[in-house]
């Protein structure tokens, strides 16, 4: 049952995967931002990774395993985010044909930069289709292997390496804060951690709309939601993975979570302070710290930003309003899909 | 006449200078940008610099060679803008009084900075004093050496280390394009380049609203025009440094435009596609490639990044209007002082 749990090794063997591929993402500082917390702040800059986030980690360890059997077959995807976008490009890397299975109402822009890292984006109209059952087809018919957005050792795996980049070249951390949305980011963090800074204090922040994470791990079992309403759309799953809990069951990292309204202020800071623009789940980390910051006086704390991927035009009304709500749902505002992250 | 011109040997010593204090700041690609383009982009992102702009490379430099009388007595500076911050925090890094000679109805963010790195702020009222005069009192009753925005040669010194840290580390480029407000990001671009690059085509970019800087070097004399109404603050002066014009006239670079709307399109590119928060004037160099891509197509192309420090709301308001025409001036918004660079 256990056997198939990534480790650190895993983790370690990932980053040599990757290296060349992913950009080893820069860590930034602000003295603005430690002097308004009272403590040192390092930022892991995921979203200057290729496609904007992180998830190109995950994606291109699972693809660069795969046999030369599943390489002619092709992967498939279920995403309308970032998973979607490294997918494509990973694939495209490593020669694999990529199909990616998005909503008809996905948008524009997201269908665009998903074909123009050279995925075939097949939709399906989410409220009279079943996506699962295109994707079935598609790996039952067609041979195909589907790589899931963070339910998956070498996407755990792969995560892993940002963290792992950042204990390395940061040294020692009194704490380090992981965006939770399914638990791919911050259950490769905590084998990363568990292994090179054991006595960093490792966080998952959830969006407060959303912490089933939080309850899973405080109840010993997956716990479901409906998806939350906020506006960290990489966090909107239902429920964590199962390999996630696994290894996050076991690394007992805490769990705090963070409001709109928080995500809005963090996202100001980026923009004003660190010249950064970051979507709105990759503001999870400063966002807690907002309010956290208080237990870590005068220390050293990593913050995960895991990704930038977020239109320009939402992103100045995010801005612009601080906004302290999620947007109301609607005919232009589709309910966001499960998988999201 | 010329002998107290700046040098590439100049540029060379405030390299060491500036070095430990000054962050040799990234240079930055986007294959989508490539892409659209056609051309390879190298952006050396002085956004990202200390004080959030090129202004502190200059500054530090200049100050730095104060004799030990002039760093007792202090440093005076007009500015409401990236200047007066990079004098701000060189003074402090080097132990020096700073004075900062601002406008009342400076935005209190920029008043918050300047104070925030430590300088003294004289507020004046811009309709009924001169702060000439305030400055002249200041240097001659309290013996305070002036520090100008960009007519001084250790200044433009100084800012060429952006260029010529761009030059050793991104190797051949067939053009440069630089933001031309004052001319000491461009001077002291076109020293280094004259000796690291010789065949990279130097171009500077100004707002088409006021192109003094290009009629300055076709006409061999130094234009001077009203403040232009231009989204590129920065570079909302009325005529060029004399320093800077015989750097200039000896450099011969070419000298072209970008609209407000070009500028706007170029802002909402650096948050789509680089993740990075830029003001609208250091988008002069993108914009200006936006119409002049052509030109280069195939080649490798440097852009000067020069500086982040926009207002969040501000930039908000920019990227979502798409506004093509400068803010109407009013009674809260009045007229820019004349070395706001």
């Amino acid at each position: 049952m256990t056997s198939d749990l990534p480790t650190y090794e895993d983790v370690s063997a990932a980053a040599a995967r990757i290296t060349g591929q992913a950009h080893r993402t820069p860590v930034f500082r602000s003295r603005l931002v430690n002097a308004r917390l009272g403590l040192e702040v390092l930022f892991k800059c995921e979203n200057l990774q290729r496609t904007g986030a992180f998830k190109f980690r995950g994606a291109y360890h699972a693809l660069s395993r795969f046999t030369p059997e599943q390489r002619r077959a092709g992967v498939v995807a279920y995403s309308s985010g970032n998973h979607a976008q490294a997918v494509s490009l990973a694939a495209r890397l490593l020669d694999i044909p990529a199909t990616i299975v998005m909503p008809h109402d996905a948008p524009a822009v997201k269908v665009a930069a998903t074909k123009g890292y050279g995925g075939r984006v097949v939709a399906y109209d989410r409220y009279a289709e079943d996506r699962e059952e295109i994707g079935r087809t598609l790996v039952e018919r067609h041979g195909m292997t589907l790589v899931p957005p963070y339910d998956h050792p070498d996407v755990i795996a792969g995560q892993g390496t940002a963290a792992k980049e950042l204990f390395e070249e940061a040294g020692a951390l009194d704490a380090l804060f992981v965006p939770f949305g399914g638990g791919g980011l911050l259950a490769g963090s905590a084998l990363a951690a568990g292994a090179l800074a054991p006595d960093c204090r490792l966080h998952g922040v959830e969006p407060e709309a959303g912490d089933h994470g939080r309850r899973s791990l405080a109840e010993g079992r997956i716990v479901r939601i409906d998806p939350p309403r906020t506006i960290a759309d990489g966090a909107q799953v239902t429920h964590i993975g199962e390999h996630n809990f696994r290894v996050l069951r076991a690394a007992a990292p805490a769990v705090v979570t963070a409001t709109d309204a928080e995500l809005v202020e963090a996202m100001g800071l980026f923009a004003a302070h660190l010249k950064l623009v970051v979507e709105p789940t990759g503001c999870l980390g400063l966002a807690a710290l907002l309010t956290h910051a208080g237990a870590w006086r005068g220390g050293r704390v990593g913050v995960l930003v895991s990704g930038g991927n977020v239109d320009p035009a939402r992103f100045a009304e995010l801005l612009a309003s601080g906004d302290r709500r999620p947007r109301p749902d609607g005919p232009s505002q589709p309910p966001p899909p499960v998988t999201k992250i």
